[in-house]
């Protein structure tokens, strides 16, 4: 067992009761999204400050959400998707940015991490004035029999990307097989479809998109179905099957056969180093956090993947591990580490899908979620047209807002159409944060020429059905 | 001259002392988009009121913004651009719509109205409990020497646009001079090129879209230049010349060989028969209401174009009149005639056109209109793409972000782009709405896939840049 020492560097001073404006060293376990947006802030704003981040992987800040479009040749180069090389953290910003560096243990008191370095299989530990956690999140291992044959996949990293990139390029891989009909398995679906692979999906429910109503999932089903995806629903996975690699997809029901398999079934927070450290922690285990991404530790704060966002409609803490809240939780954290302290209001719970020509928007709560909850709401639909209905360009949209049974304030909105989803489910998402009622949309001042809008936007005609 | 008369009819008594939820004459002047929002409110609401629209052309409710398209062929029918017939406002919603009635004085002690019936030159009156003035704009004449000459053309009615898309068929009318190069001006101009018109626009200032400052409207100057609509700046229009039909534009420094012209150089509202009734106009004689629609005489409202619209950002009466303001302020008079008023919060200052590829959005204050109100202010203006750089489908985006030198509260923006403009204008819109400061547009959950946007939306890299 090492012992934490607190190591001596040229320029590097250790000191006990750090004040703000000294020197301070602080630790960051993630090199990704929200662990680089915080090491950038302490690098800009106090770049005598020593920043050191143990990176897991070999992978620095890269963007994970084009991940399918990389596999759909939608963007032809890994490099397009580094948003900056582990090169520029370290000569420009004096970042410690390292690789291969696993963090096993952190010890809250002596204020050390402990880990492994993987490539040469030493231990190593690093002391912390302040310490961040943005290890991030992990596909959730599904424990079915055959789940390590060849050609199963996951699509978390971008080495993950580039492997499938490389088996969908040979021709022989044409049946593929996808566990899990949330955002990730509906983008890999249409990104293979792109590619000319046949696609399956094997969805365990009865719709796609669980964060959609029934209502709005069964025109992503549709879509599916016109783009010719197989979607098989109510289908439990039970065991895949092969010899080295896969060749069949075994459900309760039926096997089917498939050439490769895309496992999408939901992430978990990396945060199995934290046990006994008494840092508090959500149920599936993300690390809780403050509007400043401070724990319940002293100097230990968290961000990201690994950490909890506050929910401003649930007025709780949620898990919703998005690039957008890992880069503003980062940011936070990263103010807070440098003594320049502002509060994350919270998200809202915004997302948004493209699925061949649909796009699907989602912001606030569901019906579903809003039983779940047990907040008595109303909820009002409409079909309507994305620009004027005279205008040429026009499409069908449909959207569904959902507010509050008594005081009418907005709990949130879904919105399916080929194209004017984004605008309305951003100005929804604006409407949300300030937690304004149905009738308060119509006071918004939207921009309108027929090429973009009608006269009354799509949110206010549907303001309007409200009796 | 006839004096004011209450007419009895069947199913219809005149009241004195009107109370709500009896029965009441609601007297409306002039049956586009304001007039005709009120009178639909009140028809649902209070079907036993009896409305009365005094409507001096024969066209009720259009969509006054799609004429430019109509005249480029990218709409094909007039009635496309209709948005309910009259026969329906009569037959399905019992409203009394006439045709060719133009109002020529109010008598609000009285509490009626003169005018003449056009259509037979008869005079007419008419009592009401309540009046609203929604009489709309007219195109500012300009008192040239020719300029009653043939094809020269107002843009206001769907008249005129019917009148020009017919000449515009003719191939002998090849070159068209377009007076005016605010937004009607240059809507217009897209859609005459797209048209085979060789376009040249006449311009009295430096810079095109006003509204826009010259850094911006550099951007658009270029776009005309790049789609071969000649521009001229500072010409200023001295005379018409042709013989029956135009064939010259006269500026102060040269002549200009066209075969028509389209005069777009601004509106005024249509309240000259208001002269010497006390009712209180704005300095360009709009109507001056209250959040109610309310004017300062009793019983008499006014709302759209030929009323104010209270600027939340300026925090005073402007005049903007654009058919998003006039149907929500018909809205909100309707309300205020049926006795369940609500108040209206008041507008931005939002607007937004297609100028060939280019999206040009505003909302809230320039720095030229910022200047204007001495209101001490900072910018801020960044170059981006309006998804992620890395997504094939990305394009340039031109954003400037105003915000209060003191409180840094957000007072407005301006966006310039191919795509993605339309939903970072009215994200800004609701942001202005709120009164936000530019540092808490960063709390924002705005919806991110790669398709759609950056991981920071390009409103919130804007405010990133604030120091």
């Amino acid at each position: 067992m090492v012992h934490c020492i607190h190591f001596f560097k040229i320029g590097y001073t250790v000191y006990n009761n750090i004040k703000w404006g000294e020197n301070m060293k602080i630790v960051i376990i993630g090199g990704d999204a929200a662990g680089m947006s915080a090491a950038m802030q302490v690098s800009r704003k106090k770049p005598e400050y020593d920043v050191v981040v143990l990176e897991k992987t070999d992978l620095y800040s890269y963007a994970q959400c084009g991940l399918p479009y990389y596999i759909g040749d939608e963007i032809k180069e890994e490099q397009q998707l580094v948003a900056r090389p582990r090169e520029v953290f370290i000569e420009k910003f004096g970042i410690d940015a390292r690789i291969f560096h696993e963090v096993k243990q952190v010890d809250v008191k002596e204020k050390c991490v402990k880990g492994i370095n993987l490539e040469t299989n030493e231990p190593f530990e690093e002391s912390y004035d302040k310490l961040l956690i943005a290890s991030g999140a992990s596909p959730i291992a599904l424990p079915l029999d055959g789940v390590d044959l060849g050609l199963i996949f996951n699509v978390k990293t971008l080495h993950d990307a580039t492997n499938i990139r490389e088996v969908m390029q040979n021709q022989a891989v044409q049946t593929v097989g996808i566990i899990g009909g949330g955002y990730i398995g509906l983008e890999v679906a249409e990104n293979l479809k792109r590619i000319g692979k046949d696609v399956h999906i094997f969805q365990r429910s009865g719709q796609l998109a669980g964060i959609f109503d029934p209502d709005f999932a069964e025109l992503i089903a549709k879509e599916a179905k016109d783009q010719g995806v197989h979607v098989h629903f109510h289908a439990n996975v039970k065991e895949f099957k092969g010899t080295e690699i896969v060749n069949t997809v075994v459900t309760d029901e039926d096997e089917y056969p498939v050439d490769a398999v895309i496992m999408s079934t939901g992430i978990k927070p990396n945060t199995e180093f934290l046990e006994d450290t008494g840092i508090e922690l959500f149920g599936n285990g993300a690390v809780k956090v403050n509007p400043y991404m401070e724990t319940n530790i002293e100097d230990v704060y968290a961000a990201g993947d690994a950490a909890t966002q506050f929910n401003r409609i649930k007025q709780r803490d949620d898990y919703i591990p998005l690039g957008t809240n890992a880069n503003k939780q980062g940011r936070i954290a990263g103010l807070s580490l440098i003594g320049q302290p502002k509060p994350f209001r919270g998200i809202v719970g915004t997302s948004i899908l493209q699925f061949f020509s649909l796009h699907l928007g989602k912001t606030g709560l569901s019906e579903t979620d809003a039983k779940k909850l047990s907040i008595p709401y109303q909820a009002v639909s409409i079909e309507t047209t994305d620009v004027a209905h005279y205008y040429p360009t026009h499409e069908k949209l449909h959207i569904k807002l959902l507010y509050h049974q008594d005081t009418h304030q907005l709990l949130g909105g879904q919105l399916i159409g080929k194209k004017g989803v984004d605008k309305r489910t951003d100005v929804l998402a604006t409407a949300l944060y300030h937690e304004m009622t149905i009738e308060e949309l119509l006071d918004l001042d939207l921009s309108y020429a027929p090429p973009f809008n009608s006269v009354w936007d799509p949110l206010q005609q549907t303001a309007r059905r409200v009796k």
